[in-house]
């Protein structure tokens, strides 16, 4: 798969994504103030990679993209939900978001509050959704691990770390990265792993889809803290250096960009190799997309 | 039923959703931190109104309680979330819940915040731990049914409502009744049909039985209003009044209390109606429990 190839397969399928969420709110009786500031932060772009990777994922396990559409979507209203909570002026005080007046500068705090809590919720319903099209056990199952995965022993979970250890001296290497597997890997993780459940896979599969998505999710996260060091700041949509401002402890800090950059190749290369078994576009475009994460920042 | 088997009844059905939740989050990888924050005000008692009609209206309908503990008990979770972000400052800003310092009160609203977005998040993930009991076509069901009454078109749009109408004059008794069937009705109501759907019940005893809750959920607000006019203080744990203070229009500002009390008992007239189908110490016990939410101001 060429770049070029990469670039048009993550654009169809970010923009089949766009389409659903840009529909999937309306008719649900939700006052318009609400609704507004929901569709604010859902609709403010951003690569969507979440919902991207739990379609290929079921994909390539013969699962269609349409059945399997408003469950991978759902996924990007926690994603946005977690945000527009964690701008709030009592968590990271955030004011933009991708260039854009942060959800809370917008529309009030109370709103943005309601707004994630809304997101979050109106997850579940979707999700639960499409038990129509797939088998309701396969659903309850990908649901729990959503919910797990955002929970207080996952994304919900590595904020509260992610405060505690904001600002403190010594945050080692096992810390931050167990902090970051719950902050920000989960999510990514269960993305791939419910698109795996929900299209029947076997055990063995969901396993090394699994490892897969945890693999990119710590790349990821690496590459997240490099780009806040040596980013472009417009297409960043926030400053660059915020995470050394806010005191917050960062691999590059840790031990410096081109060791990063090393760690993060490392992971993209565990998940790669986790694909090996499979073969067709899906898979390859699964091991591109890997790749692509570090290349960002090579 | 007398009043006394009512209430050994209530107790007892409290006390077992009081020993699950008591247990419920440990062993979820949850920092310390935020698991004291979820469990300050998951804890900090309560009537467990809300799972004892799920776990009442499955058993009339033949599932045994201890296959629906875990769904009934995360409803509590909901509720609990709800009241500590609608306690935050950015919303009702209220320093004390049940006579005690509110949540972000005692850990800060970043902590609060965190708490409130775990419980909800970790309700989900119990709800679908019941699928290996009862059949997974029912589950998803149910917990579509939590989800949409607790989300944006629900319980949380009925908050962004209440914000709206707070202060300003004129809220008429369709808007408040709206607001209220949003903000508090639509959770006491799935609590009594999700019961009714994880038993497996026809669609007809559905009905029944969304009607129930509705109509509880309804003569619940009208008491609440009235209680926060004539209530004790010492019961109540917060001041009475402070609904007025706010600036909050309730049924008593707007018909006077003898007439909101007469419709409290038609709401609870309406709903024990529903019931009639139903024989046995479960349909009393739902009967009575109807009865008792207007007892409570008369």
């Amino acid at each position: 798969m060429t770049p070029q190839e990469l670039k048009a397969r993550l654009g169809e399928s970010a923009r089949m994504v766009e389409s659903y969420l840009a529909e999937c709110l309306h008719g649900r009786n939700i006052p318009e103030g609400l609704l507004k500031a929901m569709e604010y932060s859902l609709l403010a772009g951003g690569k969507r990679l979440r919902p991207v990777l739990c379609l290929a994922v079921a994909q390539m396990m013969g699962l269609e993209p349409s059945r399997v559409l408003p469950f991978a979507s759902s996924i990007e209203f926690i994603h946005t939900y977690s945000l527009v909570h964690d701008d709030l002026p009592a968590m990271d005080n955030d004011d933009l978001r991708r260039g854009k007046p942060s959800n809370h500068k917008m529309f009030g705090e109370a709103s943005a509050i309601l707004a994630g809590d809304g997101l979050l919720t109106e997850a579940f319903a979707v999700m639960g959704s499409v038990a129509g099209d797939i088998p309701a056990d396969r659903v309850v199952r990908a649901m729990v691990e959503v919910a797990t995965a955002a929970g207080s022993g996952g994304m919900v979970g590595g904020q509260q770390l992610d405060m505690e250890y904001t600002g403190r001296d010594g945050v080692s290497y096992d810390e931050l990265r167990g902090m970051h597997a719950m902050k920000t890997g989960a999510l990514i993780r269960c993305s791939c792993l419910s698109g795996a459940i929900l299209a029947g896979a076997s055990e063995e599969d969901n396993q090394r889809i699994r490892i897969y998505g945890e693999a990119i999710g710590a790349a990821f996260q690496i590459v997240d803290d490099i780009l806040d060091e040596v980013g472009d700041e417009a297409q960043l949509g926030k400053p660059v250096g915020s995470d050394i401002e806010q005191g917050k402890t960062t691999y590059p800090s840790l031990m410096g960009i081109d060791r990063s950059r090393e760690l993060a190749q490392q992971h993209v290369d565990r998940a790669i190799e986790q694909l090996r078994p499979y073969e067709g576009p899906d898979a390859d475009f699964l091991r591109c997309l890997a790749q692509y994460i570090v290349d960002r920042v090579s």
